[in-house]
């Protein structure tokens, strides 16, 4: 089962549309745009996050003989629709904020400029795709400013909703500022760090903890890391203190231990003392098990000797807000601006630009939304990044990526940086776009 | 990218155990076992799934010379692990409980016995699959007790945590009793029933809402469902009573309507109003927008007209519960029971059984957790299902896990049933599992 590329990955209503489209040539020239409406109440910013995974979809997208033959199995669908998926290739262009961006509610990050059927089939993957990595990528960088200078590891595949989640969390995280994953396969496929010491099942597996303990020194001599919590965590560590000379005789390090359950801040202080007073200040205190922004505030203002995190199932279901409020919306067809009334769903018509400006120190002062190429102060957040089905330049480097998310979090303002609650980032509409709104809805007042 | 069926979906460590496994020929029988601590806040019950792709996995396992190439690229692991790997093929057995079983906390739905490494290697993956597909029927679940006799559809493609996710979120809700999918690739792939109708892009991209209604009805002529809130919830529907004529003329019949924002009580009431009195008492009305369990139960006490649901976030993410407290646990090893006991964390040691017992109308009375073999009163819920990495029957069809999950929640306790708050289950440990755990706990207490 291979879903991530299938055309087929989509809501059954755009075949519906598309027919209906075709029926009457409706092929003109559609402008859709990708944004989150609100942000969630323990968020005080979006990081834009899984472009280079959409444009990729973008490249690859068709239809197998087997997935027109199935689509034609099901009598729905008339040959003329058919037909135009068999040739189905997306030619359309996308705008869109570099990935590592930080952004605000009403603020595209993705916009499609493609004929109508072709904007309308992508909806429901390119969203799918934006909206997942812009989720982890806005819950970890939260976890990076709580915890600056620590060594922070997404250990989250196993609770992550399937294969993909737990790939594209791992790739997300790491762009937010994480420093690696225990993930083997991101390692593989986009070259991230990969982390990883023991479980419990390994001690388990051993009669005798010191016996545990020694076997996997041996067995991974370069990455000593022992987890101690199994039985009784302080006892683990006078164990790993007593087995260290025995192992430094033999040319290996102790690098340090992991603990996974318990009053982290408690357990640290006293697991320290035990280190540092057994010959091992070097050796590092990792901790896991419930850990979230919350835990890692707490554990910075208790000052808690911990230097590094594994962190799971917070991050990878982004548990405290596990789906951000997002739309993927039909701003102009046929070079005519659209918007939607729905109460409470109403959004900005047209195609649009964000202008961010800064503060004399560097830090971000406020946003204006306003219509592409009405120009404003500042740096224009939207670039074209695909031209006619085709990427405009080569892929950036996942690092690059990422030391330009590390410097949007530097320069968010201190009460973002510091997650308080009520944060918010002023993002004022342009006149012309205000004006426009109005326009459109008495246009379709009727 | 297929991540799916990798072998480096995995945590590093499972590698590092299996090193040092190797090294001290440490391959004796293991057994895990996958269940739950707890329930979450708004849970009464789980409903097991993902069995079907957990075997998938076992079945088809193994490392590409690439994948192999990669490892040994990383330095990190010797040789003997690597001509393992390259070797690898599961071949242990799998006892489970079947698919769409309603079961409670400390209950194993998924044992593996198989040689240390093997049992070791498969955790993370094996978790990966049962935790999702669980999690998801588990909230299903809820909806369906919450809106008996109404249709309920997945329309949480877009906001599921990825292609996998979306694509397992149909399924395990279907198991649960959802009718259908928005999803096309589920329909393909695992021969769910597909729904569809129309987006507000579809509206917009017409000057005329009426003209879109037209036209989408010659377009699918055989479903037409109309999405009447774009602009005015009620003067969409009173443009489609005066529409309905017109197309009866060509033959075409209006099924229904669908409302996907304000408020869905007191619109599907006015909604009812207007299309019973223009003629169109049969068209139905569908309704969408952050439905989820407390909305479908709302709905219900209000007697809403409302004939069926399209059900997205809420569904796919579980966001009320985006993660459930599962554990993959060694149980046994070398014939000898194990447990770990950090804090909060203890587990039922050794290979178990779980006898349900049930009331004389068939209802469900209480379960006994058991060691394996020591047998209670009741039915045994854990059956073999592989042996020597192969299925021991051909896989069910999804109707029969779909009818088995029916009668689960059919003969759920009243107060389950209804989902109130607090209602709890027995689950009784049975007293040689009590005395194995005490003995356990001796022998490993220095």
């Amino acid at each position: 089962m291979n879903p991530s590329g299938s055309p087929l990955l989509t809501d059954l209503y755009q075949f519906n549309m598309i027919q209906a489209y075709l029926d009457r040539d409706e092929t003109g020239t559609a402008v859709f745009e990708f944004f989150s409406r609100k942000l969630p109440k323990r968020r005080e910013f979006f990081m834009a996050a899984g472009l280079e995974q959409a444009l990729d979809y973008l490249e690859d997208l068709r239809f197998s003989p087997e997935e027109i033959e199935w689509l034609a199995g099901t009598k729905r669908f008339r040959k003329n629709l058919l037909d135009y998926l068999r040739d189905f290739r997306f030619t359309g262009d996308v705008h869109a904020m570099p990935e590592g961006t930080a952004f605000f509610p009403d603020e595209p990050i993705f916009r499609v400029t493609a004929p109508l059927p072709q904007a309308q089939l992508i909806e429901t993957r390119i969203v799918n795709l934006l909206h997942f990595q812009s989720l982890i990528a806005s819950k970890a960088a939260r976890m990076v400013l709580a915890a600056p200078g620590k060594l922070l590891l997404d250990f989250g595949l196993r609770s992550a909703h399937g294969a993909e989640a737990g790939l594209l969390a791992a790739r997300a995280s790491y762009i937010a500022g994480f420093a690696g994953t225990a993930t083997v396969l991101a390692g593989m496929n986009f070259g991230i760090p990969i982390f990883g010491t023991m479980a419990h099942s390994f001690i388990l597996a051993h009669d005798d903890e010191m016996q545990a303990f020694e076997d996997f020194a041996r067995a991974r001599p370069d990455s000593v890391i022992l987890l101690i919590d199994t039985y009784d965590t302080e006892a683990g560590a006078r164990k790993v203190v007593a087995l260290a000379p025995k192992l430094k005789a033999e040319g290996i390090t102790v690098r340090g231990v992991r603990i996974d359950s318990g009053d982290l801040i408690a357990l640290s202080k006293s697991v320290r003392k035990i280190l540092n007073g057994g010959g091992l200040p070097d050796a590092a205190i990792f901790v896991s098990g419930g850990v979230d922004e919350d835990v890692l505030l707490k554990i910075a203002k208790a000052g808690a000797p911990i230097d590094g995190f594994g962190i799971g199932t917070s991050l990878t279901t982004s548990s405290d807000a596990p789906a951000l409020d997002c739309a993927y919306k039909l701003q102009e067809y046929g070079g005519t601006a659209r918007r939607k009334r729905s109460p409470g769903k109403e959004t900005w018509p047209g195609r649009k630009q964000v202008w961010r400006r800064y503060a004399p120190d560097g830090g971000l002062a406020d946003d204006v939304l306003s219509i592409a190429g009405d120009k404003q102060e500042g740096e224009a957040l939207i670039v074209p990044v695909m031209q006619g089905g085709k990427r405009l330049a080569p892929k950036p480097s996942l690092a690059d990526i990422r030391a330009h998310a590390a410097r949007e979090l530097q320069r968010l303002p201190p009460e973002l940086r510091k997650l308080e609650a009520n944060a918010v980032y002023p993002v004022q509409p342009a006149e012309a776009l205000t004006k426009l709104a109005a326009e459109v809805d008495s246009r379709s007042a009727k």
